[in-house]
């Protein structure tokens, strides 16, 4: 049953933007933060659903590419897909879009941690299947 | 005894400035975050003395007005004294300036807070006293 | 003819929070950034109507009272309403409320300057037509 | 002639940090701007030197990898080493440690762009010098 991306709107807000009058390029990630929280809650892995006061979910790897101009007032779309689901890690995409022109593409690599030990663990099985569904 | 006032040096960040090329007036707060901290460690209020698992001190109110450009890579003078102390919080003023070149004023009130009540009770006496002689 | 006041909703995320598992105060204003754009725009008196190559809008004065907790995730209305028209400025008033409880209360106050000359100038028809339609 | 790397020290602030108690991740790569202006600066290649009304630095990839844990107060080094030096690019590593502990390793990378055109043009004769001196 094919689906349609998630997409998440976002506009580039002024202080987003740097002396270049372009956004500012760490700005872009702040979006990022808010397209994962959305995209986890619609799949059913969202904040009410993972939290667990002995798993912490830490970013371990982030990258990110840009391809062109985002200035002032545009407002991007963010995709965002299920790149990689490991063992006791997964990795999301976001591409950036405004008006259907391609502006960036970024990865973030989430980790399932135990909090006592600060260790890697399995991912919990609920936010594995979620992931899973989601691809 | 007189005592030259406490002063914090920070530069301008390039990721601190919009699309006016100018510093974005919020990007300025997060210098005052940095120069509370050192200001308060200074005065031996800092983190490590006044960590409680008890006591929050949230911050109730700032205000900031702005007389003066700032800009990429100006390195700023943030001087810092104790403007109000209060029975349950604290005012700390902010005078910055470029080359002796006043940009902007602010001011901060921090609160002690119970933190299981989420109510505010009397200062600790550590800080008071820390507060009270760097007047 | 009673107007329902503008209220942009926001959401309070992961990267605004701080180590006290509330909002990072000056994280708040990042959203008021937001709004002020939006409502500038429901007015008619947004960044496409009022670039003007000789005058900028920087913001000269800003204040803030954080009144009850915001934590991550929560969903944020933000009133937002003309509080005064100057002849050179204007200040907005930003109401914060989550569930109908208040939890800040700021203004901001942005001022006409000519780029030029960096003075206050009178403000533009437009925009102090715009903003009196809307009080 | 061996020479000591470049390290830039910066303090986790408390607006860096999250309500995992933690630095949030993208708060790290605010330190990273601020190093890699001040490694520039320390080889001739800073913002005055090379700031020119028909080029533009952007950066065009970032990435990071989180390998320890970064908490309020913590005093990072940060060392800045030149990765590669490309035709109209160039990109710099960031090693973070705090107490020698490594807790990230970044990579960001800045290509030369005509401002008019917006394509990337070959750097600068002084630019490229710089950071060839400085491998």
């Amino acid at each position: 049953m094919p689906q349609r991306p998630f997409v998440f709107e976002s506009r580039v807000r002024f202080g987003d933007t740097d002396a270049s009058g372009r956004i500012f390029y760490i700005s872009l990630l702040h979006h990022f933060d808010a397209a994962e929280t959305e995209f986890l809650r619609s799949i059913g892995a969202g904040y009410l659903e993972t939290q667990d006061q002995h798993i912490a979910f830490p970013r371990v790897r982030i990258e990110c590419d840009y391809t062109g101009a985002l200035k002032f007032d545009d407002l991007m779309a963010i995709a965002v897909t299920v790149n990689r689901i490991g063992g006791a890690s997964f990795t999301l995409s976001f591409d950036v879009t405004v008006e259907s022109r391609r502006a960036a593409r970024g990865k973030i690599t989430i980790v399932a941690m135990d909090r006592r030990t600060e260790r890697p663990i399995p991912l919990p099985d609920a936010v594995r299947r979620a992931l899973a569904a989601a691809r």
